[in-house]
Order: C-alpha cells, then structure tokens, then sequence
C-alpha cells in the first residue's frame, strides 16, 4: 500500500488525487524560519512506497524542500519515491542559448532523477528534447497529455467551439483535442522576438464561432492576447482560453480578463483563479497502473 | 591559474578575496524569471580550476542557482570546483528534533558535496557534528574561525574591553579571541526555551568597563538584547556586540540598536550594514594554501 505525501500550497488537488488513485494522503509539514530556511518534517512511520505530489511553478524553495523531504524518506527507509509534479519546473532551457548559460532542464533533471524513482507531470514544455526520460532520467519518468481532460471539458462547456492553437508547437496537441471532442481547430504560426514580443500569423473561419484558444502554459500572456486580437477583428460569437498551466507571470491574468476573453479556463496543475478542470482522474490513472 | 566565479550580492566581497588571494574574477550572470526560475550564465571559457563564492543566507534561490553554476562549470569542462560559502546554510539542523524531521546538514551537505571538490567556510554553526567533513563530505572541507579577524579588529578598536560570551558554546571560541587581543573574557549559561525565548546567567564585574558580547550569529537577536540587558544592570562603560554572521532575522538589528548597544559589529559574511569587519584576508590564506 501507497501513500501520497502533498503540501499544504496544494492540498486540495494533492487530497483529490489520493482519493482517485486510492492512496492514503498525508502532509508533510514545512515551516519557513525567519532566516529564509525551511524545516521539513514527514511522518515518521511511512510505508515502502511513497508518492510526494508537488507542483513546481516559483520552484526555488519548492525544489529545496523537495530534496529535503526525498532525503528523510530515504533516511526513513522508503524505498520506492515517486514524484508527481503536475508542473515541472526548468524545462525550458534546454540548450545554451548562450555560450555559458546553464541547461538548467539537464541539470535540474539529473538533480530529481537522483532522489526519485519515478516521476509524473503534464505537459511539460518540452522543445528539442521528445521524451521526458531524456529530461529527467529516473528510469521512470511519464509525460501525460492534458488532452483528453481539457477535451472533455470543452466538450461539455462549447460543445461547437473552434480551437485555435497559436504555433506549430501546439499542433498535435490542439488535433488531438479537437478530434477527441469532434470539434473544428486551426493552427497558427508564431515568430518570438526576445522575451516579450511575439508575432503570430492566423487565419481562418472566425466569424459567429465560439473561438477557443489553447496552449500548455500561459505566462506573460502576450501570445495568446496577440492570437485573441486577431481572431477578435474577424467576428467571432466569443473568444475563450484554455491552458495546462496557469503560470500567469505578474499581471498577466488581470490584463488577459480585461483583453475581453469571455472564459479563461486552466487545469488545476498550478493553483489559480482561473482553474476549471481537475488533472485528478488522469494523474490517478497514471499512479494506478505504475505503482 | 584559478578564477574566483561570484554572484552580485556579494560582489564587494568576492573581489576583495579574489584580489587578496591573487585569483582573477568573474561574475555569475543571474537572470530571475518572473516565473520564478533562474538562468545562469557563466563565463564560457573557463580556466581547470574554479571557485565559486557565494554565502548562503536566505539560501534557498542561491542553492538552486549554485547547483545550476556548479553544474553548468562541469558541462564547461571544470576539473576542481571549490566552494567559498563564508555563511553556510542548514548546518544548525543536524538531527531530527522531533520524528521524521529532516535532517538538513546532512541532506544539504551531501548535496554540495555531490557538485563541488572542495569547501571553505567561516564559524559554520555545528552542534553535534565537530567536524565541518563530516558534515559536508566534499574530501576538502575546510571549517575557519573568524576568531582571529574578530580579535585584530577588537584589539584596534576597544583594546581594554571585556568580552563575553553568552553560552558554553561560545567558550573555546571566545577564550581564543581573548587571548589574541590580550584581553579579559566571561563565558555565560544559556537555557533556550523555545524559538525565541531565552534565559541566560551571567557573572562578572562589568562596572565601568567596555563590555563586548561575542558571537558566531545574531538571528532574532534575544540572546544578545538578554546578555545585554544583564550587564547593563551593573554600570558598565559601554556595551558592544560582535558576531560573525550577520543574520538578523525580521526587525532584530532595528531592536538591537534601539536596546542601547554603543556599537554593533559584524564581519562580511553576510552583507549588512553592521559589517566593520572584512573575511578576505582570512579566507584568501585558505584559498593561497589549498589551491
């Protein structure tokens, strides 16, 4: 018998997922001491396998207590760790984009794949890299799509939507969505220039539709406000947003709300206002058939 | 030839100990995400041998970013990584005070021991553990004493003071400094009830004297505000503080200077505007023998 391990910033969606993967849940314990250092404490009678169930968005003091929390599982004789993180941090760089810049996707990688024996997240935002092994080298590590939830979902709130996806990246992501939920979609093309700036090229039937853009991660926000005033100057009936990972950096939610979106919808993957569809039954069916 | 490798924060410091040991200097470039994550830049030609400097005072950010620096310096062909933390993280946690808690100096030690050949501290604050190796096994650990940098700058300052160390702790530690600067000591009892209070005894004829509280860190500050205290009482000249690390948790310092204290002294392990006293001279002997 499993036991899940969450923590308190992610309780609800930690406590919904035991229950759907038939785990006993427990909390580990995190105390910040004024001097910015945090004291983990499990409890002390754990079974031989263990799941933590941490999402990793603001990863610093996450990743660190994470480590923490692995070693005095260890020390208190698991011996097999799992870690579930719905939002897996570091997974962008994923070369140097500049001589000496860190690979920090590499690095952090071989850093949980030191503590865990396996690891479950969704969507990560995988470029050059195809298999989430490669990343983070537990021996096993599972990459899940957020589809088939956010298909389901869509299905049931704008059962005529038309997805959009913004780039090439998203294509097979936003095809599988669509034909999931027998729904319409069209891809668009995005160029980045430098941190902030994004151009997106996007055509397609949007007059009177119920648009729905979809992407893994919205974090400034600006793709998917530069794809929604595209599709707004061709008339359609709504636009609306779906994403895995509510990352919104600073005010971009707040700025996406007054772009006029008519929902902004994400998975439960990072908690935040906008959460509408529990990544639980797909996690669970995960943990159900690896543990 | 070796570079010394440190971090804005402690730019300052890092070039003076690069200068006194004759080490070239470089800066780690470290960009904050607003998601929260690091990118790291180094400089991409990098020399056999390199010393990172960074203290870890907030530690968490600073540790991911030092495993992401280590890390990337490895990829860049580094063979000898030496680490220069003159504070040092998690080393007050060396067992688990209640069950299941974490032991963090052994956790966090093998973790820096994993990434770096060699360490070089100041005063880190071990309890149970006697040997800075043993609790971070990097097989070129190497624990100073700031004592004597403390005892130079008292002998200048206040060359007839008395000083008093609060706790048995703080004997040995107090007892050299003494003897350097040919000066009288008193060591105290410390009873610690809880995370904030703390009785302490102390006896000695302070009357008109220049009494010098000596200390490895000043946190919250209660030991130091009730030492003071207690030796007000008996009409000294004067009472001063001086530690080695600069912690000061929330408004302690603030309370500190409202307590009365004539002077309060720290050196530069942990940038504060108490600093006076400079760790360069001290760590650049380590780094001119070990390197």
């Amino acid at each position: 018998m499993s036991l899940l391990l969450g923590f308190r910033e992610y309780r609800s969606q930690s406590i919904a997922l035991a229950e759907a993967a038939g785990l006993d849940y427990a909390e580990v314990d995190v105390h910040r001491f004024p001097d910015g250092e945090s004291r983990i404490r499990l409890p002390a009678d754990l079974p031989d396998g263990v799941v933590l169930c941490r999402s990793l968005d603001h990863p610093n003091d996450k990743l660190v207590e994470l480590i923490l929390a692995a070693g005095e599982a260890r020390a208190l004789g698991v011996q097999s760790l799992t870690l579930v993180a719905p939002y897996l941090c570091y997974m962008r760089q994923d070369r140097s984009f500049q001589p000496g810049e860190a690979v920090s996707q590499r690095i952090v990688g071989a850093l949980l794949a030191r503590y865990f024996d396996g690891l479950v997240t969704v969507d990560p935002h995988l470029h050059r890299v195809r298999d989430i092994e490669q990343a983070v080298p537990t021996g096993r590590s599972v990459s899940l799509l957020a589809t088939t939830s956010v298909a389901d979902f869509l299905a049931r709130r704008l059962p005529d939507a038309l997805l959009v996806g913004p780039d090439a990246e998203s294509a097979q992501w936003v095809a599988a969505a669509a034909s999931r939920a027998g729904l319409d979609f069209v891809i668009g093309n995005k160029v980045r220039h430098g941190d902030r700036e994004v151009e997106i090229r996007l055509e397609g039937d949007f007059a009177g539709r119920d648009v729905v853009l979809v992407d893994d991660v919205a974090s400034t926000g600006h793709t998917l406000e530069v794809a929604g005033g595209i599709i707004a100057r061709a008339g359609p009936a709504s636009i609306s947003v779906v994403v895995t990972h509510a990352l919104f950096a600073d005010d971009a939610y707040e700025r996406l709300e007054r772009a006029g979106f008519e929902h902004i919808w994400s998975t439960d993957s990072i908690p935040h206002a906008s959460n509408a569809i529990s990544l639980a039954p797909l996690l669970a069916a995960q943990l159900r058939t690896s543990l």
